[in-house]
């Protein structure tokens, strides 16, 4: 392909929009332009990117059985009514009416259409296990949609539905498929980590996700480095042995201290001279059953998963500053779990370990010393709370685990029979009986790998593509369109590559060498080959990796080959 | 691929919610399931063959210098603000709001959205031409959505957009475009006929329609039978040169004849004994200007689209009874022209010509006789309102037309400026002056395409499919899978066939060979491999083409090559 002819709007400036890099590079090298908030159209050479994405997804679902199929979009709301997430799914869902005033939404997943046709289609454990999946635009109306194509509205994922006879088919199906994703992201040139996850409003038990390993991450990822344990988790969903940490002593009477100004964990522990163990750090949050306060020691953070699924409730937010007042009487930082009425009390396991600890004292500016769980306060409910970090002890192993970010790209769940119960989904057995289907989904997100792989390889020039996925393996860049002997060279070097079946753009743009070699390394061609006068005097082309390589002269005849072992080798 | 492994559940039975034969054979067949009205799943067959023809188009898209993008689905109103369809399109847009009380709208078509995104990337005329196309699926909320895939309300487009610089530039594009179109629907094996067409909401002039030509199609096409002409068009843009038939004689005064019960043409005719040519048939409209009064000689019938354009009105629909009796006072099949006051009326060139012609009296039971158009009434208009048919002359030489049923399955159009200006798409041409760019836009329903190769493919048996967009070109049919013998033979084939690269099934069901031929049949393999005793005694493999050919037996280890020249002369 002919640079010229390519549409590749490259800016110079870093648009306003933009806040990650993959977002910013993925403006900058021409690859998508906004249509509306968390709507983008993906131009050529982000398509190209999309489409091999698509292909090396595919063939690894093909591998494993998957029958590629086509979902609608638009769905209709009884479906969803007879799952029971109509009500539930909340504004995420775009809704929308017909002109007859029925009700569809835009797809975020597909299990009740699934559910749907595998209902009516299969009756019997001879057609069974049933492996169906799509690529396709999937629909999020996101509060704040953002970071490009890291969290958008209009999204491209690949979902798979498994149809079992029973959970040990849905084990095998499940090993399917993380065998395939784990194939898919290593074709994809990834570095990636498959974590324990939490299965969150889709339900289902057993899941993992799928983490592109990147600074940017979102998620924290904690992993034991010891390699014959091998455990891994996110961060909201790994289990944390407690430390059951204790100053000892014997419990001394509870008495209020004076702490102006100290409202937070470090504050207080600077003006009572105390351990940020030794404090019960007290969160309040609302939900749809009334206020929940979460206690954790003053070292802790409170993982909102765990307490959500503690206090059973379907929504949790931080309690805003004017409920904390309503509630404890005081300003925010000086709640605590001492005479505090009419709010569920939830404690991690660590704080019940404390002796003579400190706690807010619901007053302003005024906090409790000596207090003791049991003694001064009880608790609704004593669980594991707490947000794991690095250095806490492997649940598997004990040892110390290890942090990184990740971004997730995929996901794979055990369904069970959530969605077969649901919509009566049934088939009859070998004896005869009549029985739910076990299902499983697993998700990929296409345009997010797309991003994801930018924020994991790229550097302050631009985007490095892995050559698998690279909208384009290599390009052509005669120093200067004038030289007629630079361009005929070129042109030779672009039809051979061509010729031999690789995929080559020949930057043939009237400008200059600078603007061609920025664009390049923006754009993050893994090779780049440089034409110009000492091409034409020795017959050396400079061949160059972008990231990283250094330039390589390589003889005009040996070109084609020298390419081709490159790109075999990345 | 097995056939025990793949998913197409064939149906017995004609599901009764199908009309037209391609909606009952892709149900039938195990191709599509209803997911809503007009709103379908492609299962794994209808998958393969709508992957195949979007090959074919985006080749040859790429051929002529198209670039492959995605745009969004869901579009902003603002944009359809900005170009005046947001009000104009009516219902059959699918409106929807997002969580902000934005409204968004799923894209028809996507003039808007690439306008809009050209306008910010293009500013030079270095930049033109460019022709950018998506394969994408398209959402249009009809009133009545029916036959399957041939009237979805969800379906699989590809759309191209061309910017030129000029007239010259689009025409060079739209030619470029229908020379791809005719490739595309002759590699699809299709037989069909580019016919000029009415440009219809979308705006614009010049444009095509590409007809699948089938019985069953709901397009009548008209088309010269001399060769060196070629005129063809659909009938509802054909110019009808007109046929200044008269009876002639002098004209006699006006009089009210008796006409109980006579209200069709053929009635009155019969009654007062005079030509269908001698009557002068009114038909009234309802528009949001008001009814107008549509006059055709008695054996020609409106065509609405010259009407529409004629009395330059958005909407127009047949005023019904109520509304009738009203406006003339009498029942349906008295209207007519002489006295019809605050009516709009638009006569045909051909009813001008008419001497004592017989008319509606605006009175029940009543026609008029001896009316002579401009003593007894004037017409705001004259211009030609006929619907062309068959034996009409063809405007360009004269020869008379004749008539063939179509499918629409593509469209080309010239757009010239109406976007541009509306979204003040400009570039700086040569001189440095501000001009619009000129557009054109190009479309094949996909999907569509799919249902009309079965419309016009198929037999009493099922779906015979060209080989090119056939889901797989060959089924393996073992007589028996309890014969070991057979299985084996089959095994063998099957393996050959796919190792040679070669699409094909074995049908390893254990199902009795009645039903595998059926199936075969129902499903369209385009050749049919069966396995039996035969094969094991004399080593033959019996090749059957689907669709017309005999059984031809083919040594087993010549099959390949049998196979490959039958699918290359296909």
């Amino acid at each position: 392909m002919r640079a010229s002819q390519l549409f590749i709007p490259t800016l110079r400036e870093v648009p306003a929009e933009a806040e990650v890099i993959s977002h910013k590079l993925l403006l900058r090298a021409g690859f998508i332009r906004k249509a509306a908030a968390g709507v983008y159209t993906l131009l050529p050479l982000a398509w190209r990117v999309i489409k091999k994405i698509e292909q090396i997804v595919r063939e690894e679902m093909d591998r494993e059985g998957g029958q590629e199929i086509m979902m609608p979009v638009i769905q209709p709301a009884e479906l969803w009514q007879e799952s029971g997430r109509w009500d539930v799914y909340g504004p995420e869902l775009f809704r929308l009416k017909d002109r007859h005033g029925r009700d569809f939404c835009l797809g975020p997943t597909h299990e009740e259409i699934i559910t749907d046709l595998v209902r009516h289609e299969i009756s019997s454990y001879r057609q069974l296990p049933r492996l169906l999946y799509q690529i396709q635009n999937k629909y999020r109306d996101e509060r704040r949609p953002r970071f490009g194509l890291m969290r958008g509205r209009e999204f491209i994922m690949k979902d798979l539905y498994s149809f079992d006879r029973d959970t040990a088919g849905l084990d095998e199906s499940y090993k399917k498929m993380y065998g395939a994703y784990t194939r898919i992201f290593q074709r994809c040139g990834l570095r990636f980590r498959p974590v324990e996850a939490d299965s969150g409003a889709i339900g289902g038990k057993d899941t993992h996700e799928f983490m592109v390993l990147a600074e940017s991450g979102e998620a924290t990822v904690l992993f034991c480095p010891q390699e014959s344990c091998g455990y891994a988790a996110n961060d909201e969903r790994a289990e944390t042995p407690p430390d059951l940490w204790t100053a000892g002593g014997e419990p001394a009477p509870l008495q209020e201290a004076s702490t102006p100004g100290s409202h937070t964990v470090a504050q207080v522990t600077a003006a009572l001279g105390v351990d940020p163990r030794q404090i019960i750090k007290t969160m309040l949050y609302r939900t749809e059953q009334g206020v929940v306060a979460a206690l954790v020691r003053g070292d802790r953070e409170v993982n909102e998963i765990k307490l959500q699924k503690a206090a059973n409730v379907l929504r949790l937010e931080l309690a805003d500053a004017s409920t904390v007042r309503q509630i404890t009487g005081a300003r925010v930082g000086f709640a605590g779990p001492v005479g505090l009425p009419g709010v569920k009390i939830i404690a991690d396991r660590e704080v019940m370990a404390l002796v003579n600890a400190v706690a807010g004292a619901n007053r302003d500016e005024t906090h409790l010393i000596n207090v003791n769980p049991g003694r001064d306060f009880t608790p609704h409910l004593v669980t594991d709370l707490c947000l794991a970090r690095a250095g806490d002890p492997c649940p598997h192993c004990g040892a110390p685990l290890e942090a990184a970010r990740g971004i997730e790209v995929g996901q794979v769940f055990k369904l069970g029979e959530k969605y077969s119960r649901a919509l009566n989904a049934t088939y009859v057995d070998e004896n005869g009986q009549t029985r739910y289907m076990v299902m499983g989904c697993y998700g990929i997100g296409v345009t997010r790998t797309m991003a994801a792989a930018i924020e994991q390889n790229h550097d302050q020039n631009g985007i490095i593509w892995p050559v698998s996925i690279a909208p384009y393996q290599a390009v052509v860049v005669p120093v200067s369109n004038k030289e007629p002997a630079h361009m005929a060279l070129a042109e030779k070097v672009y039809r051979d590559l061509a010729a031999a079946g690789m995929e080559v753009v020949l930057d043939d743009r009237d400008e200059r060498p600078g603007v061609k070699f920025k664009d390049a390394d923006l754009i993050g061609y893994p090779l780049r080959l440089t034409i110009g006068n000492r091409t034409v005097e020795s017959g050396q082309v400079e061949v160059r990796r972008r990231g990283g390589g250094e330039t390589v002269p390589v003889p005009v005849d040996d070109v084609v080959e020298t390419v081709r072992q490159i790109l075999a080798q990345s």
